[in-house]
């Protein structure tokens, strides 16, 4: 429970500075505790307010209640994130983009669309698209993550594979940093070197460095209507040797991979004839056009014919695609029905992604869970997703232990243990050992930022690193 | 000169430290004192020494003696900057990373390269190819520029319009810091969330935050072989619409515009019938492929037609590209014909060109000067190129004049004041202006980086800034 003394503070402050709601209702705290990480694992504060500000001066005012009143912020947008980043800490301000639903501008000439943090990603599509322009980023949440929590952990998505992740098509930022004031980071124009690349760095960094109020994006041309491929393989490495084919020739709009496992539970959950037998599925798009997207479809059929898949599927059709498609975008949701879902998200080279998933289905053995693994392959970001109960705390700590497992398994394989969700709560630990001797530098660049530790500041690794240290006399 | 005790110190900590091999003859350090940009302009202080390592262990050793004996270390390229990035300082050690050569490893089923900082874009182009791959940002200077130097300066190029700058292909960096650390920075996987994006905030710093000794880039296949377009504009403003019309339909691998200014120079240098009516001509690729490329480059050459173009010529055949190309590839070489030449690089929003490029035709009348623009339209970043005599300290004044006022009519249009060369020595003044707000944060950035200020530092911005508070008595 929030400290009543500093609840009566923040709520002086917070009059005093403008914020333009305070929300102090119980129920209503309770709703923004947590975003979507697993139940569970993760611990999440009672916040001590909530504030839903519509203006970016309205955040400048609840940050700088916050700071007044000493308590910690911790930003928000949709609450759709993976792994606890946007967990409210006891006694904090919620701060929610959620209201910040504007788009400034949408410039088709300038290809570029400014829009405030709690536009839904969806909506900045459908605004773009009604001027025959694309906003790339598409990350599985696009239907209702906001494009500030997008920026916030640099989202990834489907089309990454081609067109990057949500930092490849950011050029601007306006924020409110952690003193109060409102920052303009970044250039509108489509490439700039002016000052080093604070756009770049903000993102990705899951509100630890400042609250991101506006961005500046770069659209694209519609691309043209893509063409699709599904085929099964009978053992795994052929699937991952059809993978390392297509990317080296060929650069597919979407290339991804699922695993037996979660071939059975699409199976369970939707009948549609799948081969059990398969050890795994690839799905892929060419958006190369009416022509080479055909002809490069038929390449990467025959790459996977060679590769030895026993049945290859494709179609120039979008309706026929999408039916192709329809086993890989249920593969979470069937997972979903087996159980509580921890679903991963590791990133290795692109050769071993046939190694990760083996290691998975070992790791899946010893922990006696299910472990489905799907995801982007054509960029090695997979995400192993463990199944269990999370009323059983024996399965929750396997799951835990299956889920450490993988992270410590992508590490061992040259990877990364967040390709696109972030660390978040979820991942400190592992982030911890993975940027190592970098991890100084890390607190340097926050310490710049934010000295007193007033935004989101228990979702940093070095926190982990720094409790460890006080818990480990000799390393004092 | 520098000073004879600062340069003992040194070199006895260099010896004491490991550094491979300490130059002080006074004619090689005169060889290393300044970079490419424009003489007479810049200042350009005398080294201590040069240390030219062959190891990362020997760059360690080269900073922290510099570090010991207190002087400031200048890190270096291939000395192909523009903008007086790698610009001695008096007494201070530079740091010529040109014999780290290494190609350490180019995977191309992970479809990347690790490379040590000292080898030339081209070398890493031509280790690409040979395995059917492309390494895709290609400076202007990618014969003899290293990607050490494109990492530092965020190096941009032609291909940029579709394929990105140097950040879009950088994936992790073995760098040195100002304490002397070895750090890996980054991921080597191709999307990667872990800890905040200091490999993009390392790249584009020009050496002011670490000493980059290896980049891991990303690779692609080689694309189909490109269509080609030149077309003449009797008014700019149609040239502006053809640009605008291209941008917002396809994505061309390239797109150029060059002004009647540059066209004559061109026409004076190599005869080649260009229009001399012609306000502007425009160039563009499409690499889309043997049936769409063709397809895209009709298209785009009716695009032209219909914003009024007197004269298009389209090929499929790549000889025949080369020659239409040919009057492009040689704008700055017969821009340089005339004079000396200060070559600015500004970045504006894409509908903005045409006004950009009236401006400065204007800034030329005033400043009785020959300016010829040219450069990537296609992303708005622009080489207004002011031709002088720098013997004749009038026609200096009104160049750096003209120059200028370039950046400010930039600014003033929405644009940057560096798209692609960096702020250097050359931009100081307007980069502090254009980073305004943001200023503070720079330098917490920089400090957090660099406490002693070891690295490059008359280098950045709020150098100027400090220096113009210093001698405003009431701005203390």
């Amino acid at each position: 429970m929030p400290d009543a003394a500093q609840q009566t503070a923040l709520t002086r402050e917070a009059a005093l500075a403008g914020v333009g709601e305070l929300i102090t209702d119980p129920d209503v705290l309770a709703s923004y505790r947590h975003d979507q990480a697993a139940p569970g694992l993760l611990t999440a504060g009672t916040p001590a307010a909530l504030a839903r500000p519509t203006t970016t001066a309205e955040v400048q005012a609840a940050v700088i209640a916050a700071g007044r009143a000493g308590v910690p912020v911790v930003p928000r947008g949709a609450g759709s994130g993976l792994s606890g980043g946007a967990n409210a800490i006891d006694g904090c301000l919620v701060v929610s983009l959620e209201r910040l639903t504007r788009i400034a501008d949408l410039d088709p000439d300038a290809l570029t669309a400014t829009v405030e943090a709690g536009v839904v990603n969806h909506a900045l599509r459908d605004a773009a698209a009604a001027e025959g322009l694309r906003y790339a980023p598409d990350p599985a949440s696009f239907e209702f993550s906001t494009i500030g929590g997008n920026v916030a952990t640099n989202a990834g998505g489907l089309c990454c594979v081609k067109y990057g992740v949500t930092r490849d098509a950011l050029l601007a930022l306006e924020v409110v940093t952690a003193q109060g004031e409102v920052l303009q980071l970044g250039h509108a124009t489509r490439k700039g070197v002016t000052g080093y690349d604070l756009t770049a760095l903000v993102c990705g960094s899951e509100g630890t460095l400042a609250i991101v109020t506006q961005a500046t994006v770069r659209l694209l041309p519609t691309p043209p209507a893509a063409h699709t491929l599904a085929a099964s393989f009978s053992r795994l490495d052929q699937a991952g040797d059809a993978i390392a084919a297509i990317v080296r020739r060929h650069r597919p709009a979407m290339l991804e991979l699922m695993d037996r496992t979660t071939i059975a539970a699409v199976e369970a959950l939707a009948p549609m004839d799948l081969d059990l037998e398969a050890e795994a599925m690839v799905f892929a798009r060419s958006d190369a056009g009416r022509v080479e997207g055909a002809e490069e479809i038929a390449a990467m059929a025959r790459l996977c014919e060679q590769a030895g898949a026993n049945l290859v599927l494709t179609t120039d059709e979008e309706a026929e695609g999408r039916m192709l498609m329809a086993a890989r975008r249920l593969a979470y949701s069937a997972l979903e029905r087996q159980g509580t879902t921890l679903l991963d998200d590791v990133c290795v080279p692109i050769p071993t992604v046939p190694a990760l998933l083996r290691g998975v289905e070992e790791i899946a053995r010893r922990a006696e869970l299910t472990i489905g693994t799907f995801g982007h392959a054509g960029d090695g970001n997979m995400h192993p997703t463990v199944v269990y109960d999370h009323t059983d705390p024996d399965q929750l700590a396997r799951a835990r232990e299956a889920f450490d497992a993988i992270l410590e398994l992508a590490l061992e394989l040259g990877g990364t243990v967040t390709g696109e969700h972030g660390v978040g709560l979820l991942k400190r630990e592992a982030a911890a050992r993975e940027l190592g001797a970098s991890l100084h530098l890390h607190r340097a660049v926050k310490q710049a930022f934010d000295p007193d530790d007033l935004l989101n500041p228990d979702k940093v690794p070095w926190h982990v690193a720094a409790a460890a240290a006080a818990a480990t006399p000799t390393s004092r």
